[in-house]
């Protein structure tokens, strides 16, 4: 296992391609950066993207929520944005190599 | 273990049968969506039917509670539903194969 | 692993033996139920008893804290019990198989 | 995999030595018990000793946070404490055979 | 699996090198440490650097939010800090031997 990690800055998109490292990652927190602007208690929405499927994974606020846990397993390409306007979103949690289901097919 | 997603809408029961994909589910996360009407502050109740067995998952609320981290395994026929009137709820986590017990009884 | 779920109804204690079962319990989720009454502030505390041992897993109440995650393996008789007047709590998680420690000594 | 759980009582400290029992504990949950006192919203902070390392492992209070997780594994000697003048801390999780490495060295 | 925790103290940065012991470090905990200071309230950032990535891994309040659940894997040298300026930090979790991937392939 290794850990894996990015940040999302405000008005990006960030994709990820397991297939392409052949290890699925393991997406397992997600944390507001810090924020220069006032108003930066607005409530961040997490999207995450995975083929067609759209999906909310929660929504942060510096004041009540700063971070979330989550326990998500990602093995095809993914996108990860938030709809904050004044910080960064950081996600991380680990990956791990996609094992060879022919050869060690009970462990998978 | 393969990325695990689904949305379910205002009034809707999503059912996922686990035999039929011989995967189990493992069901990790539950965040409401995102919500146009002002009334979106009641509480959200999330349902998860197993066989004849109702259970409460979990009750969120978009000012406190927006989602919730759950750790729970589904290898059966299961239904979800919850009684938003204003937004989706998202669940999401993993699916993983069903080992085969016979040539694998010690890893179950 | 298999789904596993329990409803405990308001003055109610559920026992549960996993060895009958021959298979160990993981809790992993309580969450507030329903309730019609208007005192339902309360706060519910929740008990589990296991052999003579008797333990505090959590307190809930519906406005600040509706649900837990617990991360509890149970392998011999216990019984669930909770302190609402007005409404059940319910427990979830999945059981295993329990091992053959003789056969399997490394895995356990 | 076995339940294991313990109270520390007011002004107590709990030690457990993991290598007595070869078995290594798994420390997922902690939780504050009941009072009969009034001035139980104190902040109650939880104390893990391990050999000369002393560790916070978070704070309670029964109004805002009467219970918290843990995921933490203990191979030594360990002693648990809490600074609260009117009510127990529960701790539990699950406490699993310690694999003979030698043996088994890959599932260590 | 090994008991591993470190305290970060105030203006302190905490260096750990998986590499060096062998083990990689699962982070599952940090929690506030207590604080004589009265503007103890700040908002506590918690920074991870592994590499050339920086990420925010929460932040933390004494009032509201003492502690933090994590599950991030670190297998490479990283940095711990925090940006209080009254009291410690603590970071706990376990350590697990790096297996050796030649020889067990499918269990990494």
């Amino acid at each position: 296992m290794e850990f894996w990690g990015t940040e999302v800055k405000v008005g990006e998109v960030v994709k990820v391609d397991p297939e392409e490292i052949e290890a699925y990652v393991h997406l397992s927190q997600a944390a507001l950066g810090e924020s220069k602007k006032d108003k930066a208690n607005e409530p961040v929405v997490l999207h995450l993207k995975v083929g067609d499927q759209k999906i909310v994974l929660g929504t942060l606020s510096r004041d009540k929520i700063p971070q979330t846990t989550l326990d998500v397993v990602l093995d095809k390409e993914f996108e990860l944005s938030h709809s904050s306007k004044s910080s960064s979103v950081f996600f991380c949690g680990y990956k791990a190599l996609i094992p060879d289901v022919e050869e060690y097919p009970g462990h998978y």
